[in-house]
């Protein structure tokens, strides 16, 4: 049997620098992250793949509730009138709204999009629930997947249905919609470098990159392994551009109408595409310990040897029970070899081998997916506080690496041959005259896109990049996914 | 500003006995469980609903994993030719479901269906994934809304969109798939009854009422407050039903091509109907300690005096770090009483009062939400002991009461005249033949359908309800919602 697996199992992961593009796809399929499906665009997303999606909505779920915000559950078909009412926000996704036009056996007097996002839903209601100063603020938020007609789609990164959490919040003054998506913003950032170990830069977006309908818009971005960007989450402040046309107002303590000042703020499933780009190598997925569906597995070697089963069943035992979530692959159709391949393959960071020689020292044996390191953990009542501590260790050492990377991979520049040949594996940091033209030019020539504008906006010269011009804005710029 | 409040809240509830559904409509909206939208059919789940339900989605998805279930996440478009593979399925599901015909700016060659349900998309992947025994039990889950267009609804009862966990597997042997129907039906009853504190009937639905598809369909059924039915979870033994048509088969131990057999079950947000409708009363909601938001609610008596509002939060921080889950109420612009009324209102099972008197005896003031009973607690180190007991307490007798109720609305009946009477507010138990044609006069003329029948079938006599003629079946009637 162990061959029949084999066959089907170890096929070939294109090297990164041979097409990255391939290796990408060739990790998603294997890693049995997901699965392509005969819905245009969309994916179903496997227990593997779907389990990490279940740990990320628990940590994020928990920083959500921390900083104050409730969950709700909104329709997910908008009628299109709702969709109509800001004009900038219809423009943005109206070309890739799917529509209903009949339900059951009778067409719809008026359509209902599949919602590409929840803006207008959730501003009728809150037109509704929204009376008084003492109402606010109101800071909602739902998890549910959208869905946007993608001509071109790839797993995790851009499909037609993706799976995300997008906040929905109401304040009575500009400052505190500027303060919570401030807030939002920091609880992204702080999430991606704490819990995936993905380091981003923080920042405001250019106004041709903003969402559609706000009034500013921040975002983190991430470096690939490739050099490329990928944005992990936005946050926007509407301020009344909603509140006016869904008509949000509040009756202030000195009993007067007011606009309210709308924010809101997302992430999705491409956060998985993070992960893997930022952190997977040649053998294929890396993950980093929060967000392990398993953080270790437990290996026996030479299984049919008295005790063996037995001491292992032990450590899962008190792993588990410690909180650790633990993997006891007990297979006897495959080899520990074919093992260790299949959970290097699937990102597991921790993997524990127990075998007779290890019993007889009182130890078990501990490779690290991030270094390949082996070493031995004494077998006692420590061993769950040990194998944590290692844990902390590969998570902390996961992000120092791809920290490094990015570092390696940013470089400041000040002309259009400098920009064209650093986003070319990288980010450039470069001044911009913030012209909308300069932005098109530089996308034109070079293929990068303006990511966004650092808090810490130190000049790094005085010239735009581009145009030469006089230029106050630093701007990180790349080629995107 | 108590009065400005005052005015917006206190409303009146219909009593229950004046108009059942009106107190129900009554109860829902004014305990901000929901709200109705502009979208067809559609509600939106308000924070303290939508809490309710990821209670109830925390208590089962861990029911769901120890009995080796895992979560993936399906595609919400379902292309028509999938649907119309199993013939009476697509009968079933056809006339309810909500067409999306146009992508973006282009109409769809094939219309896709909003999943009303998913075996269709799960089987088509499931023939992809299923290959040798190895690979067999395969047991998913997912969590998700669904849509059928429905022609009348009722908050949580019966809504166009409706939020439910379907769980799909597929088994090597007839033996095992019925197996798992009979499991993960019995995951149910234990849910219903030890979370929710609703007793269940649980046992197998006539031809005419079972799942279209379904080789046989099993249901947990609950009793409302007016003796009416609630079907409160299905589980679905499919055999080869879906797996001929969709191609699902597997290499056997001995090298042989065999069908799959599969089981589908699935429960929804009608569970919050159900625990409105089962535990509700005069006052509002009434919620079993397990999956209320707030299982206790601290209201410092005479804030204003020193100390209170310190010893209160000493309580609330003391319960807190003991896993209760604890609303501190310390507005000041509305009164103790008001704060009584709007808590017992939304069901909190257990409300802790703490004035100077109770901090000089070093007592709290405990009131239960299910029996009004007021006594007094120590304030002291085993405070979090005595609430956690007290809740327990509160969840037995809230299943006793419901209990209670339920035996005595139930009754053996042997007639015609009979079972309409007692079908009038209860359950009957009735002789059966097993005909469609009795089952459809006994609609006909009382209203009633057949619930199921229970595992238990000792006879209750020889002769059939309707008909007269012999019968072997014992069958619960009742109306439904």
């Amino acid at each position: 049997m162990a061959k029949e697996a084999k066959q089907e199992f170890v096929q070939h992961i294109t090297p990164r620098n041979e097409n990255f593009s391939q290796w990408y796809t060739d990790v998603v399929t294997q890693a049995e992250l997901m699965d392509y499906t005969p819905v245009r665009g969309c994916m179903a997303m496997k227990p593997y793949g779907n389990r990490i999606w279940e740990l990320i909505h628990e940590h994020l779920d928990a920083m959500f509730k921390e900083t104050g915000h409730e969950n709700v559950s909104m329709p997910m078909l908008i009628p299109e009138s709702l969709l109509l009412k800001e004009a900038e926000h219809v423009e943005g996704f109206a070309p890739e709204v799917a529509w209903v036009t009949q339900g059951g056996v009778e067409p719809l007097q008026e359509r209902l999009a599949v919602r590409p996002t929840s803006e207008t839903i959730f501003c009728t209601m809150f037109a509704k629930w929204v009376h008084s100063w003492r109402d606010l603020p109101m800071k909602y938020n739902q998890w549910c997947s959208v869905m946007r007609w993608e001509k071109t789609t790839r797993p995790f990164l851009r499909t037609a249905e993706f799976w995300w959490q997008e906040g929905h919040t109401v304040h009575a003054t500009p400052e505190e919609s500027e303060e919570e998506t401030q807030l939002m913003l920091n609880v992204y950032k702080t999430f991606c470098e704490n819990k995936l170990a993905i380091p981003v830069y923080a920042g405001r977006k250019s106004d041709k990159e903003k969402f559609a309908g706000a009034q500013a818009t921040y975002s983190v971005e991430a470096m690939m392994q490739d050099g490329k960007a990928l944005q992990a989450g936005t946050s926007h402040n509407f301020g009344t551009n909603f509140s006016v046309p869904f008509n949000i107002q509040y009756l202030s303590k000195d009993g007067r109408l007011e606009y309210c000042h709308e924010t809101s703020w997302g992430c999705s499933t491409r956060l998985i595409g993070a992960i893997i780009m930022t952190h997977g190598d040649e053998r294929g997925l890396k993950l980093p310990p929060a967000i392990a569906p398993f953080q270790t597995v437990v290996l026996p070697i030479a299984a049919h040897k008295g005790g063996v089963i037995e001491k292992c069943t032990e450590v899962v035992e008190a792993l588990r029970s410690d909180g650790i979530r633990v993997k006891f692959d007990d297979r006897d159709n495959v080899s520990p070899g074919w093992k260790f391949n299949e959970w290097e393959l699937k990102g597991v960071p921790l993997r524990l081998e127990i075998g007779p020689k290890d019993i007889e020292k009182g130890q078990v044996t501990a490779v690290r997916r991030d270094t390949f390191e082996k070493t031995t953990l004494p077998l006692d009542d420590q061993l769950p506080a040990a194998v944590n501590k290692m844990l902390g260790d590969i998570q902390e050492n996961m992000f120092r690496i791809a920290l490094a990377f990015r570092e390696a991979h940013t470089k400041d520049v000040s002309g259009m041959d400098e920009l064209k040949s650093q986003v070319d594996g990288g980010y450039a940091r470069a001044m911009w005259c913030g012209d909308r033209a300069c932005e098109d030019r530089i996308k034109e020539e070079t293929g990068a896109t303006s990511r966004n504008m650092p808090f810490d906006q130190t000049p790094i010269g005085d010239k735009c990049v581009c145009c030469g011009k006089k230029a106050d804005r630093v701007m990180y710029f790349a080629k995107a996914y």
